[in-house]
């Protein structure tokens, strides 16, 4: 090592001791005669005094030098409690510049409005900024305790394919052109999905991986072309089990990274309830303001509006303050979400009501409505009405918009919970049935038998987990017998023959005992995200891309040659004799 | 949990439990009216034992079952020493069939030759195999352990990105088209190595990474078109550093997965040194025969083909014993290499020399000959003759098949060692050179001012570690100075202009204050097949494909439909405008 000592480590008790530092000119101040510099390494920063200017002089921001020196203590006066090096400094004797720096596009210390484009440009400048590289060095600490934890819950390490068969999940796989064979692509998975269900085939009984995921879709705000899971898997579980697993993970993420006890085990919501109360099925729990059902309140309703299969409401605390400009805004935003608006009353201070909705309804229903929807003098009450799902999802937003308008959401709470029980299946809009989940996602155990007489109420064996309103990890216990499987197909009428294609491969493989399953995946870059308060999962990527999928470091994804076009065979049709022998068993 | 203990752990203290065990039927016996089963789980097999045989009269093999019993001591005489709970069986009183199974393509317990393609297909009951299963449960361990080594020494986990820029190194790119935007593509790492140096340069200090690497590479005998490496790297640090770490993860792997201590500091031999004793960079020391150079022996010599300017010999002890078909055998196995042929002596057991080389020797030559390379009566001793690399590799090569073939190879042996100071440059065969390694490799630091003037004899700051006569890792110090960079690139012929196109980023990185800096990395699919004493990297791999790039499992790759081919942009020419923005500082 270049080093004797790491720059952060030095304290009160190495005074007098010769040592040699490694790092970078953080900050540099010239006092007459005297030079002192902030040396920065991966440890922290420690300060470097220089008495005779030539020794220094040369020595410009982001320099990459060594210095050799000795620890003494500050003079009384000039300590620094801010630093954990802060009673001591380095009075240099020698110093060799490594490397020099350019310019730099950005300050590395203090902060600055930069531009994100910028900063990822610059990626390695960033990353030297205290709070970038802390995030890095957070996620990997993060990454380790989920392997021990995992280790001591006795799961096997797998890595599975990324070079695979085009699946056949709802979003566009990424291809790739395989020159070997030319005309035939790989496909880079979404995710293991089906290796892990092969594994558990396998006899491997508990399989964990950190695993890289790729999904081409339209690339919406916070979203990456590739990220990674903590993907899971046990055999011969139930729900409860896998559940198990997941808190015992995440718990112990939280109390060592932020010492924080998160309460276990964790509440479990079934998904109609979190759709009725909070018009979601990943509630934010840190503040309250739930839903208020008001179909049975408008039952004899004279305003036509409020005569819906559905009506609901939720509260804006103070709400009835706004200008007509912000409640004009709100049907805005109601609107640039796909509803017709977002129909209001505002709760006056003497008790009456105001808004256009208001003179629509009947006597009993104004006399009564402040106090059904818990609403208090001053607070404006929202409402959607029309089919529940969509009634909800909107004042669901609704009140998130509200937490975070009117200050309800404790951002320094922490609201882990499990949506459990969500349905099979939704309608694919066509008079058919699409799965919620994916269609090996078994029943819940009481609809095992009649899940495939009501579709539109079956219930499946399937459990996310939600921190501060975001799905943050998701899974079921699996189909695991052919019978079974074959009814989820016939729901979702998909024929034996497209089954064979898309899946025939795992369909071989469950005729071999395959034993009863189940499991999850955990998105890591959204939970390393939560652990080191970032904004984004980008802030949490080494080399994140733009939403675009553009990364401004290197440039990619870039033009290929013609050359290369040819030699990767992209332009191949496959010939008869290349096509790889028959997969699918008939 | 179904089950309530796993079959592998029952013990004689077991005693009088009631157990549930779930698992695999491994093994069936009827003996009158009592059915013996070996149940199998992860864990291991235990024997259950039916006493009514309508229990257990469905159970076929690899029926996955449930079974309620209660343990008992193995009547004495039926214990079996080979099993961990061999004297104990569970006499069942419950049974239930979880999932049945077809008949099996091959058998899973006992051995018999299956050939690979089927075990690939049928990988998830192949993984039920004991050998197979093992060496997955062995490298998960193996992972687990390098992690845990890697964080004991202050490394940060990294991910970096596989959606990137094509890079130059030797091997292809495997490409991938980017739908959002069309005509523009990414590439498949090779490996980290850019993304790993511009980590130092943002002052990480100490990278890894258990990263998967991609290469479209003509597939020979034990390659994968993607494989894992352990990915190192780590700033201001010299060769000793890196090694030592690497001496640390691997000494630890061997003593706590195969209880064997790797005597460390390994010894450390220079390239030239393993050229000329062992014809390879990868020397396998279980065994020493090595190669005798006689160039001076031969100065005067009569034979032409000797008049050259490298003559070396290797002894096969008892060779003079080979059939003439055998002798013939040899000059074929030297011409599939590329050379004319392999000349021979035959010491004869009265020590005169045979073979049709013999005659053309000077009477002096004939009488040493034998001393000189330690050749005792009834050896042979094969020659090369020519230019010293293509010879030595020549004669390397056969003291690998004669340690083969005359069984010198120590098989539970291990033979660590680091080979060290690589050549710089070799010649690219038109005149120019080439980068050994890469062009980031440093020189030696008594090479740093000189080596342009002398890149024929320059030599690498360079480090393989080799087992067995397989590398197993690589890397080295990296050159972090500009004006060296600009050294290298002007010995290879690379223009500004083509270094900006090819690693105008990584430049750029290097002008704000890069660290000095090196790495390695270790091929952890061979290094998990040495552990787990398999023969291919395939064993070690849970999926892996053949080495055509196939997956006999999935069918990977096959062919795209014509929409999938327009969706994903294959045929699109990028327009001006949706280039992306220049990536590359003037």
């Amino acid at each position: 090592m270049i080093r004797t000592h790491e720059a952060g480590s030095l304290r009160r008790e190495h005074e007098g001791r010769r040592v040699t530092l490694a790092g970078w000119v953080a900050r540099r101040r010239d006092h007459g005669g005297v030079v002192f510099i902030d040396l920065r390494d991966a440890s922290g920063v420690c300060q470097v005094v220089f008495r005779e200017e030539e020794h220094a002089h040369d020595l410009r921001q982001e320099y990459c030098v060594k210095v050799v020196g000795e620890v003494r203590i500050r003079p009384a006066g000039n300590e620094n409690p801010e630093l954990p090096t802060g009673e001591v400094e380095v009075v240099a004797t020698e110093v060799e510049v490594l490397s020099e720096s350019a310019p730099l596009p950005f300050p590395i210390e203090g902060g600055g409005d930069i531009s994100e484009e910028t900063r990822l440009k610059y990626r390695y400048l960033d990353m030297r900024r205290q709070k970038v590289g802390e995030a890095m060095r957070i996620r990997s600490r993060a990454t380790y305790l989920a392997h021990r934890v995992m280790e001591e819950h006795g799961f096997v390490y797998l890595e599975t394919p990324t070079l695979t068969r085009s699946t056949p999940e709802g979003a566009r796989d990424f291809l790739v052109p395989v020159r070997l064979q030319p005309g035939n692509w790989y496909a880079l998975p979404q995710s293991p999905q089906l290796f892990k269900q092969l594994l558990m085939v396998g006899g491997m009984e508990r399989y964990y991986q950190l695993a890289k995921c790729y999904r081409d879709e339209d690339l919406r705000a916070d979203r990456q072309p590739e990220f990674t899971q903590i993907d899971i898997e046990m055999a011969f579980v139930d729900q409860d089990d896998v559940i198990a697993i997941g808190e015992a993970l995440i718990s112990r993420l939280w109390k060592e990274i932020l010492g924080y006890e998160i309460p276990t085990p964790l509440p479990r919501m079934p998904y109609a309830e979190a759709m009725a109360r909070f018009g979601t099925d990943k509630p934010d729990l840190r503040f309250g303001n739930e839903l208020v059902e008001m179909t049975e309140f408008f039952s004899q309703t004279p305003f036509r509006v409020f005569q819906a299969p559905y009506v609901g409401a939720v509260v804006m605390p103070g709400g009835a303050a706004q200008t007509r400009k912000e409640l004009d805004g709100w049907q805005e935003w109601a609107r640039s979400r796909g509803a017709r608006g977002l129909a209001y009353v505002l709760v006056q201070q003497d008790g009456t009501l105001g808004g256009p909705v208001a003179k629509n309804l009947s006597e009993t229903e104004r006399a009564n409505l402040a106090e059904k929807v818990g609403a208090r003098p001053g607070d404006a009450i929202f409402f959607a009405a029309g089919e529940p799902a969509p009634s909800r999802e909107l004042l669901g937003a609704a009140r998130l918009e509200i937490g975070r308008r009117c200050g309800l959401i404790d951002e320094s709470a922490w609201s882990f919970l499990w949506v459990v029980d969500a349905p099979m299946f939704e309608p694919d809009g066509e008079g058919g049935w699409t799965a919620v989940h994916h269609p090996f996602t078994g029943p819940k155990p009481e609809w095992a038998d009649t899940f495939h007489n009501d579709p539109a109420n079956a219930l499946a064996y399937a459990y996310d987990m939600v921190c501060n309103g975001m799905e943050i990890g998701g899974g079921s216990i699996r189909i695991h017998r052919a019978e079974m499987q074959q009814r989820v197909f016939d729901v979702l009428g998909i024929s034996k023959e497209e089954a064979e294609t898309k899946f025939g491969f795992l369909l071989e493989a469950f005729k071999y005992g395959p034993p009863p399953h189940g499991g999850i995946a955990y998105g890591w870059d959204r939970i390393c995200m939560l652990l080191t308060g970032g904004e984004s999962i980008r802030d949490v990527i080494a080399f994140p891309k733009t939403a675009s999928g553009f990364d401004p470091l290197t440039g990619a994804p870039t033009p290929i040659s013609a050359e290369q076009r040819k030699e990767a065979g992209v332009d191949a049709r496959p010939k008869a004799a290349d096509l790889p022998p028959a997969s699918l068993p008939a």
